[in-house]
């Protein structure tokens, strides 16, 4: 197994940081004078973050490498490399594994990043995985939760919800009938990191994280840490046109879109972005020095806004 | 618990390459102008690796951290940093998830490396966890497994096969009854990864490797990625001194100490280190352009060295 990962591993980019890939105790890698390294690990465990009898293991390996692309974007890091350790159980077979090795690599390669290493063991009782994501960036240049200042605007990429609404979708196993639901399912099942924005946001945004738990939630972990509060406007905030759209924007969770915060003096630059990525960059709210988080309803009024965050059953 | 960790892992050293732990979405590092990243992840399953009944929380958080510090040895890398991602399942209870932790830390601390980051999972069954070190190492001085040449003398460091004896000694719950038998014992509960000698080896050693699976089945790395072979002389291979020491050192694997090759013109310089770092660095071999591996016995004949790792099946 570790032979054929290996191959796979070799296939993707052979890029100037990556000195010793798989095939040694350790991988070696060039972060370059004057840049820092940024190191990121997420757990995916099946009955916990997906069902191996419902979820494609293209799907879970994408999705796994997105997760650490998408923790690499909200550090403004540029992606390098990333490593794969799994735990498979013997029922699990070699197609099913192959399929996950081949999802993580080719999602990396669309950011520039090589598998560059891992470990792989038996597991008693069903699959798990840690991926580590590495990247760099220039000192100082890193995009933090904690740097949120008080009237700074609040913007958001892209439709949060739109992952959750392909998962529903997914799950529910029904076709998708529009272009809207095939675009929420394409979400759902090759989902990307942003990391040319979070690459483009270094020195701009003054605080950023991926909503990879939901709005609501990594709004409230920006807050946490910078030690303020928020208001968001309910009749900005992007949603996918369904029933309960705004939940799902709110809650949804897996979206890997961008949550950053700019100094009003400096907003203007988020349009240009916009349109240079030719990505929808949305003002949805403002940090408050009141701590909390709030929301202004369609009626105008501001309440409390819960804080709904997808807590990763399988759901 | 994640409040936990990060004050435990607040515990730890702080170094000057750490510039941001636990608490956002990625850990930064300073790896320095001119060095090398070396990374390496590693498993550790219950019912594999480890038994939850038999081995304590905070041994078995020692071996996870000294698996990744050894890897980092044995690549001549200074160790910075390691991150602990675990799965833990809802029997196991809160002290049994400090102890592990405890013992990262305090593994890690003692080699200079801090517990920057990680991730924290439910597992539907058992506890399993990855373990990624992160250090660095100045340029074309990683110690690789591919540099052996025909003719290099080979070394191994303290008494390989120690730690196995001392697994049997915990397993069978016999008392240690000697200076030696407590010696193996403390080495199977408290092993220590030989940093200081990987960092010395840089420019020293053509090869090296650590040796975590048993001494035959990692020489046999050397070999085949260097594309050589080896003769080994089993009179003078260290050893316990007990029945079936030998292959306890062939074979018995969790040992941590580094298996190296130097070229002949440069082996005095190993006794001089052998001194300096106060450690037993014992020539037992030599490499040879005729590939496999081979043994010169106690009756002076050369017969092929069986490989006998171990093989993690939480014997």
């Amino acid at each position: 197994m570790l032979r054929k990962v290996r191959r796979m591993a070799a296939a993707g980019p052979r890029t100037p940081t990556l000195r010793l890939g798989i095939g040694d105790d350790a991988a070696l890698l060039r972060i370059g004078a004057g840049n820092e390294a940024v190191l990121t690990t997420d757990l995916f465990v099946e009955g916990v973050h997906f069902l191996r009898e419902r979820d494609s293991a293209l799907t879970c390996g994408r999705r796994l490498a997105t997760r650490a692309l998408s923790d690499l974007a909200a550090m403004g890091a540029e992606p390098l490399a990333v490593f794969l350790s799994c735990g498979f159980p013997e029922d699990v077979d070699d197609a099913w594994r192959k399929g996950l090795i081949r999802g993580v690599v080719s999602a990396a390669r669309e950011a520039g990043a090589a598998l560059a290493g891992g470990d792989l063991a038996r597991s008693p009782h069903g699959v798990f995985a840690d991926i580590v994501g590495l990247g760099r960036v220039p000192p100082r240049h890193a995009l933090l939760r904690r740097g949120a200042q008080p009237g700074d605007l609040i913007f958001v990429s892209g439709t949060p919800g739109l992952a959750a609404w392909g998962r529903r979708l997914a799950h529910s196993g029904a076709l998708p009938t529009n272009a809207a639901a095939r675009a929420a399912l394409r979400r759902h099942q090759r989902p990307r990191a942003r990391w040319e924005l979070g690459i483009a946001l270094r020195g701009l945004a003054s605080a950023a994280i991926d909503i990879s738990d939901g709005l609501s939630t990594d709004l409230d972990h920006i807050c946490e840490e910078s030690r303020v509060g928020a208001v968001v406007d309910a009749a900005v905030i992007p949603h996918p046109a369904v029933s309960a759209g705004l939940e799902l924007a709110l809650g949804g969770g897996e979206d890997y879109e961008l949550l950053f915060t700019v100094a009003p003096s400096r907003s203007s630059k988020v349009k240009t972005l916009a349109k240079e990525l030719r990505l929808p960059l949305t003002r949805i709210g403002e940090i408050t020095r009141r701590r909390g988080l709030r929301v202004k309803t369609a009626a105008g009024r501001i309440e409390p806004l819960a804080i709904t965050g997808w807590e990763h059953f399988a759901r």
